[in-house]
């Protein structure tokens, strides 16, 4: 029965390719797991500009409430690049993040063992590397009031933000850090520049209170944020989960997902709060971007794509078990050989798209 | 004629021991460059903490403000990190920086030749780096206002800053940055979060504009921050100079120093603006922290406060050959195959602060 609905939002540069290689996936589940799905597309991005005037139209928003899960792919390109500030491509993204409570954005940063050395660090470093940062992502000085251009007094002019957080935006996301700590090596490390900001001395208080009361068997620590950003890059190993607001997240987690070597490979989730019936909102995306350079070349690898929706299937759905089959399948074409551009090594095979998509469908 | 003006402050951890090297190469210069210097000792960080009550004492800025150049240890430890939020050592560093007008932190990050093999990252990746940040020191959010953690009416708690920065401060660190590309690969990457933050567009377009009015020359470029994180991580070598705002350049530049793989190789300089004498304000500091866990103990590399002298030398007195020499210096040490424990490989001989110092002195 089509119970699942599924909001596909493929977006510019690579996505639409990239997505592509996922309906396969779907359709697979379709025909062997007989799992099937709702599929609504809708625009967003450059495209949703181009079609619609505004980079996340309401009737996207309007959608993606009522989907149970949305796929999105990446936004963005040279063509929209000197739109205004309130008009550019990456307010879809923030907008969809914002409108649907998207408080909590888990980004996992993992080294897949044929991958190591793709790794700008050294293979010892990183092989085996398995850690998750939890990004706090409707809040903090992304969305901080007030902010502005204005011109002083004195005919000075300024440029500032405001980074604010509440007690419950803090404690909320810290709860979803901590729960995946209790499921994972039980260690989280909580991010912050507390010697600094009043903010950070805060986030820090609440994180450390949340703990002692709903989680005393976590091992939490607290690392400033200029010293984890030098761990990240020296020994990323030490990692467990990681807790950062919004801006030191964002950072931090595609530092993290460099450090891996291959961006090409990570997807993310997104997560709002459960509902009284248990249901959430929860966007899932690769963390690559558009990557304009090589849309519509057919070359881009769709693993991160493949391996969003793999989380959609265990975040969303409780699908463990074909989440493995999925993460197991793309594993497999790695080990075989098979690499797209992005993370090709000597003596590998290399492949586009497709070829990688279909991969991925035969080992399933 | 001992004309020239130091004010050294050791602080806390390995500060003192660090700074006893530099005492040697100054007596050094003392014998054969017949430089003299007439220096002043003051209290910072815990040690002021301890004697006087507070991180930075009215004695200390007074006596830097008298001063040509300050030389820094570090601040910090164990013992005091209980201290509430206004009375933390790093007030001590973070009064200096304001007080002094101490507006644009140079933060070079060098990988020495003996040394490629010290990073995480691969050695051809990060071999013969050079790379210099300069990051801005006394504005942003470190000092932004308002800012605080208060009860709202509805009851709930909350932490907030104030990023802010005025198109003068941005300019006038913008033309430092500007100056040192253009005597180096005359290359700058400003760096911001333009696409999320009011005061990043706003830095965005000022930098833009000294660029194009007073530095045609010099190549400019932008990039987000999250994509310097990564880039730092994985292609270091691409850049020449970084400009970032105080918030960013903190992760940035400690990022960019991880990458070298040896910390306690590397110095900094904080400048302020010259007066109408040509005369400016100026701090010099490593950019490792006390060490507590090591302090006392006579292992601690003293290759970056010896270095942040060098720049102190080259910066505040214009002597570029002095500055050199004692590079020279410590290269030749370490191609010689000395190491402190910090920076130890197979096959090198493994020595102390006092050692590391005395081979420096006798290179000299
Ligand atoms: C597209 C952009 C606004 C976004 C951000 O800064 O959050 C991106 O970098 C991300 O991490 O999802
Ligand atoms: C000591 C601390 C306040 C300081 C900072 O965050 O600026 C330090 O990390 C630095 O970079 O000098």
């Amino acid at each position: 029965p089509a119970n699942k609905k599924l909001l596909v939002l493929p977006g510019d540069g690579i996505g639409p390719e990239v997505m592509r290689e996922v309906r396969r996936v779907v359709d697979w589940m379709d025909r062997r797991r007989h799992v099937s799905f709702s599929i609504e597309e809708g625009l967003v991005g450059g495209a949703a500009i181009d079609a619609e005037g505004h980079p996340c139209p309401d009737s996207t928003v309007e959608k993606a409430l009522r989907a149970d899960a949305v796929l999105f792919g990446s936004v963005g390109g040279p063509k929209w690049d000197s739109l205004p500030f309130e008009n550019r491509p990456e307010l879809g993204i923030l907008r969809l993040r914002k409108d649907l409570g998207l408080f909590a954005n888990l980004r996992p940063a993992i080294v897949w063992a044929p991958l190591a050395q793709a790794s700008s660090l050294k293979a010892d470093l990183v092989s085996g590397l398995d850690l998750m940062i939890v990004r706090e992502s409707t809040g903090g000085i992304y969305f901080g009031e007030p902010r502005g251009i204005e011109t002083l007094p004195n005919g000075m002019r300024r440029g500032y933000d405001t980074e604010s957080y509440t007690e419950e935006e803090i404690a909320r996301v810290a709860r979803i850090a901590f729960e995946l700590a209790r499921k994972r090596q039980n260690k989280l490390t909580s991010v912050e520049k507390a010697n600094v900001m009043q903010s950070g001395r805060f986030w820090r208080e609440v994180v450390t209170s949340v703990g002692r009361s709903e989680f005393p068997e976590v091992e939490l620590s607290h690392m400033y944020a200029d010293n984890c950003a030098m761990q990240l890059a020296s020994r990323p190993k030490q990692f467990d989960v990681i807790l950062a607001s919004n801006l030191f997240g964002d950072l931090l987690s595609d530092l993290a997902a460099a450090v891996t070597g291959s961006l090409g490979m990570l997807p993310s989730a997104t997560l709002g709060a459960p509902d009284s019936s248990g249901r959430r909102h929860a966007l899932y995306e690769p963390i690559h971007g558009s990557a304009p350079d090589i849309a519509g070349r057919g070359i881009a690898n769709p693993c991160a794509q493949i391996l969003s929706f793999a989380m959609l299937l265990r975040w969303s759905f409780g699908m463990e078990e074909d989440a493995r089959l999925i993460e197991n399948a793309v594993e497999k074409v790695l080990a075989g050989g098979l690499r797209t551009a992005d993370i090709m090594v000597p003596g590998a095979a290399r492949v586009g798209t497709s070829v990688m998509g279909e991969a991925v469908v035969r080992e399933l």
